[in-house]
């Protein structure tokens, strides 16, 4: 890898001087600048001339000041979009004789500029990295700029292809892996902060914990995704027994569960390109095949809006008065208030979790809907799981168990994504029975907004 | 890659067995089933569920009767393309109101479901090398059904993307090298065979021998084309000097040249997504950073339809007569004879080379086309410089040196690009203009027909 | 470690400067040049003049005439030694006033000049390699020079020691092996001649094949010692069936025992010095733990001198006859003659490999004493398992299995090491028996001396 | 390197069983259960067994009570000596019969038993690890126990050969090193205290950094020592300039001079087998190959007993005066007070460095007689250069460059070890000379005592 980005720098550098980079007028500004590069990009034909400027405008991209970043994707939206007069002479040629012939020129026609554009930025030598920072800033920029979405369509398009599941290397991170990489897993590490490397290295050092990333041949040392696995005697029901430092350490023949207990994604730039469904998966045969005597493969997962949901049901009077019980400082070290709450509170987060849906009618919290779709069955609620002052605030401390059944994951998965109910276990169906008991007390209206 | 593969292969056997496989028709023919299951692989949801049903796709096809590929790729180009209804409907929309939201969706419709259906197929552990197999087959297909092109052009979008240059490692083979890769040099070698392990030895392992091939990480056994290169004290200018197995060997601080004799692709199903230029530039700059001593970068080239070009001169005097000695058997080898040819053989090879043009007002000669088009000049033309029955047939012993001037490379590049004549040296000029000479004794129509 | 070599041959390359090997007379000899070099390493104290002098000996030893080897190896006993007068001072001091002080000195000033010439000459980049193929010089000249002995024992004492069994590497040879060990796998098989690159990838590339190699970390491109394997479906009985090139190949999921029918050394200079017996446990202990179906590890071995045992033994009635049969041309191809063959030739073999001993007392057979010693047990005798020339003149065909039975081995080294009569298998030691009864009808002395 | 460490694993494990342990009696102590069990390795002539015995015999070492390790040393020391009698014999049979073959065998009989049994625990998996931490407590031993050299110097006699500078590995250590290579790094670095990893990755991460550290085969894991390297515009005066968090960072390209400014062992039962003298020639011609435009090597080194000296002077009254204001707290920051001693201190620590010698006549200070010997010339006395609390107690602040000039290196290596005086700069021989002046005020006998 490194040899090939040595010679693409070489190859550049004779570009850049033939490329002539000086006839880029400098009284222009930065940005536009930029531009000029990029149409001469598009019009280059020569190899070398080709990496230097790409190589070029990348180094420029990186300097440029972020208030010129709504400028430059304009330009990607207006100027480098298709030609629209061939596309409309195509269009018209295509509805006076439909047909495959037809058909592929308007689709070629239809190619906006820029995908090719961004197919010869990553043949520069990091290529890759920039464009995946590049989307970066446009998604930040999407919200407030819906119109830029064609854009994003683009590199979607792009990443997709690149980053097609038969390129990714499943790499097992450990004490023998390069300090670079490690000093990533623990910046990008996103649901249990990772303190300092002594705090690493009890995740990936002893014998019953693992982490595995997915890595891209042309980003060897940046984790793509990573998921941090606990084995285990039985299934983890508290992400303090997993992280406390003085937990008793077993050997990998003594356990009989793996638990999933964080999953983060490392680049904001490939967001929608989705690689965890498939990291579980792999992970799990991974494993099965090394520990053949592991049967359980579990998650250990956080229900990230519980508390936020419950607040918003808080006009049902028997909710009310529970939402305002959990209110109170450290409620669940009082062992007899938490007693008293435990039954309640563990039937609304089973009800939330498989009936409380959006607008669009998807479930409305993001973890559930993530390992339920991914054929995965709501196992278990675990309450006092997560006693940190962000997990109290975000759930009550609730988190919840998905387990991976090897034989049920595609049936499971078909049942979802065909509309049906999501998987769940006998005890989960019947503490969201209660809590559909607690919520019918509300009128038929606060129902439905809860409901739906 | 191997535990990506066990884990590929481990994931899409569970999902063989869900996929039930046995709801396609068994009575269906093997084409239709294959048919119904790349429907089924469009249509399918669950990660396992396509893996399997993507491999046995592959499967079925490579035990497919090649009689029946003609049915597959007619399947593909008329059923898996677009949606030829919403393709119309979109098409109205955007002339209707023409714009950048229209014409992505315009982009999206018109997308061929093969597309997909190829994409999906890559995702299995084989997939490449599958998918490059049946472009194979459609590339035997194409000259007698040139309706099939579009399939063509998407199979050319998809590799384009996934063997963006960028995705490209240079390896140095040598005697260190895998016999596994070994052995498809030996095999794939096209231009000068290798005749066997010690000939291969000969030609990867001496101090003044190089060979170098481009690999893709999903294909880590496979070259996709590799160069060939003598380090030599002067440029070659007989193959004989650089294959004979009693040369002088000499250290690589001795040689003043590289000169790159043999080019090969590896994969008839990659034709077109082209490799070669970048590879001889990645080698060029390879050698000048590790020897940096190697001046003179030059190739020694076939000319591989001279022979027959010169024969359909046979009108024109001069040329009928110089045609019939060179019939004769082993003219070469009768001095007095050969000194007699020189110089009207060599005039015509340089002027065939340079001036002699095709109905498009190409170059007829392809490997002149290549190395000028890439920048190279055409340095030196060679006789008796290919001595082997297939040499004199071809090119009557012919080969030329094209030059690969580092400063001049960018700039030759251009200027053949842009329509002007192709770059040569003085000498090579002033045979070619002797060339002229010999050809116009011919009737001005005769000249036209050779020259033009 | 090509660094490495690199790097001492730098610091060489200055110490060659600064040694100012002109003050070696060259009016001297090659060789006594050479004994001054040698004397000159011993003193010298720098580093770089140190690798460099090393280097200069081995370079120069290389170069001098076989004829002078003697010479050298006479310096090495004489002048090479230890330092006599010390020597005798020492055993005098230790004879006063024996101690463990003491005795230490005279370990220390007992040890010969040229055990430190040997570390110092190990130093230089390849000297491990040289000094390999000049004990192999030492060893061609002991036969006939037995006084040189004490030199063969600094050879080995060193050996041992840089070979020590902790420092082998054990690798798989298959065919993404590099071909500078294969070509040398090819040149070292000296059991069942591998004829060219395709035999050689019929034993390592199918999948019921297997190739194993010791390796030592300063000699990574040169295999030690090398056992091919054969998966099978049951005890192999004749090498015609495991080198068929016809033969059915089958997967190592169907195969229940591993053959080992090739073992050979690779470097002459490390006889005596012994990896065969923990290769061969080494190989069982990995095949047992990547294919836990197999439990049955068997060799099918020749019986090199049993042919030639039967002829001293002709003057026996019996024996005399049976010889006589066995000189026919192709007998063993006329079914009635062979199977009136069979019984007498497998018992005489089956005694010859079990009591005929030399005059210490040792098993006749190398091969036998080999395996036995190591812990094995004589399974079976095969006839017609050898049907090449070579293993008709040699053994009249008859090749043995040898069963390595994991939870025997020790025991049965334990016995074969402490005098007692081999472990063989119920049949085999029927078969001696019967071969006792035959060889009985000998004189006495006939007997004495066939048995001993 | 693991797989072989598996295979022996599981080879001891079934000799574990056969070995049956349980017949020594339990009833000793755990001293003398080891002992006997030395015994047995010493007589077992089986493999596995072997490997059992010898892991049992090293488990137990490790854990044994160290109040016991004094008994096992005197058991090495007593019962593991060499056979006397037989040694007693073999002396008269020399001395009646001086030569060759006589001296052979006295040199065979003369070994320890200890030796064989050190070379037979080191075939065990982890063999050579557990060796090394036995002669570290060998080694904390010897000051209070020196009849038990003997022993020592089997270990050096064995380590010498095994450590044999031919296997070892130069790596370079950078910020993709293995973390559990970096973290031993950070415990092993003995000379400028590592804080923590973003310390260590100032010191390893920048371009103008390197660390360079020697590695075994055997102990891949284990740096055995380091050197670290500053790249430098000019020498470099001070450590703090060098460890500065702030300092400005310089490209490669940039710096024209390496500053080796640490070199630590890591494995203290190594001490005496030298690697350092090698390790700074070999990072030295490995930067020289690599960058080529740097022509300064130096060490930026430590006077470790250069206070301790000052006041065993003080009796010399310019001396008593200057070490008096020395002691003040702080003084190097009183800029007139700094000026005033500027002078005198230098002189004195130049003269220290070249000219204080103890009873043996060696040099007294150990870094100087390291480098000096080394073939290194003293360059530079740099005062305020280690203003640490240790770097002013130990030596008042004053550290020195010791300057590698390639082509003086072996010169003054044979110079210095012929006796000469140590090579130094001419700006450091004025100094020491001044130096010598100051001294002279002293009483003769105080001048003897000061200069031996």
């Amino acid at each position: 890898m490194s040899l090939l980005r040595d010679m693409l720098g070489a190859i550049a550098e004779r570009g850049r001087a033939i490329a002539d980079l000086s006839t880029i007028s400098q009284a222009a500004s930065p940005l536009d600048q930029i531009i000029a590069l990029c149409e001469r990009l598009l019009s280059s034909r020569g190899e070398a001339t080709g990496l230097a400027t790409a190589a070029e405008i990348l180094d420029r991209y990186q300097e440029l000041d972020p208030s010129s970043h709504a400028g430059f994707q304009r330009a990607l939206l207006e100027r480098f979009g298709p030609d629209m007069n061939r596309l409309i002479e195509a269009s018209r040629a295509f509805l006076d004789e439909p047909g495959p012939a037809g058909a592929e020129l308007l689709h070629r026609v239809s190619e906006p500029r820029r995908q090719q554009l961004f197919r010869l930025l990553n043949q520069a030598a990091d290529g890759m990295h920039h464009l995946i920072s590049m989307r970066s800033d446009l998604l930040a920029a999407l919200p407030d700029a819906p119109e830029l979405a064609p854009i994003d369509h683009d590199f979607q398009h792009l990443f997709r292809s690149w980053f097609n599941r038969g390129f990714l290397e499943l790499r097992r991170i450990d004490w023998s892996t390069p300090a670079v990489i490690l000093e990533r897993i623990i910046r990008y590490e996103a649901v249990h902060e990772i303190a300092d490397w002594d705090d690493l290295r009890r995740r990936i050092d002893p014998p019953d914990r693992r982490l595995y990333a997915f890595f891209h041949p042309r980003l060897p040392d940046e984790p793509l995704i990573f998921v941090e696995v606990a084995l285990t005697r039985a299934t983890a029901s508290s992400i303090q027994s997993i992280l406390d430092p003085d937990r008793e350490i077993i050997t990998d023949e003594a356990a009989s569960a793996a638990v999933f207990y964080s999953i983060s994604d490392c680049q904001s730039g490939l967001r929608g390109i989705s690689f965890g469904n498939f990291l579980i998966k792999q992970v799990v045969a991974e494993l099965n095949a090394e520990l053949p005597h592991i049967t359980r493969f579990v998650t250990l997962s956080p229900v990230p809006h519980f508390a936020r949901w419950l607040r918003s049901q808080a006009s049902i009077p028997g909710i009310g008065a529970l939402g305002a019980e959990l209110e109170r400082e450290e409620w669940w070290q009082d062992e007899e208030a938490a007693a008293r709450l435990l039954q309640p509170l563990t039937s609304m987060a089973a009800w939330y979790l498989t009936h409380a849906r959006d607008s669009q009618g998807r479930l409305l919290d993001p973890v559930a809907r993530f390992h339920l779709r991914n054929g995965a069955r709501l196992e278990r609620v675990n309450w006092r799981a997560n006693c940190s002052r962000a997990g109290m605030e975000s759930s009550h401390g609730i988190m919840v168990n998905y387990l991976y059944e090897l034989d049920e994951i595609e049936r499971n998965h078909e049942r979802f994504v065909s509309g049906q109910p999501p998987a769940v276990s006998g005890a989960v169906k019947r503490m969201a029975n209660a809590g559909e008991r607690l919520l019918s007390a509300a009128s038929p209206e606060q129902a439905a907004q809860g409901g739906r």
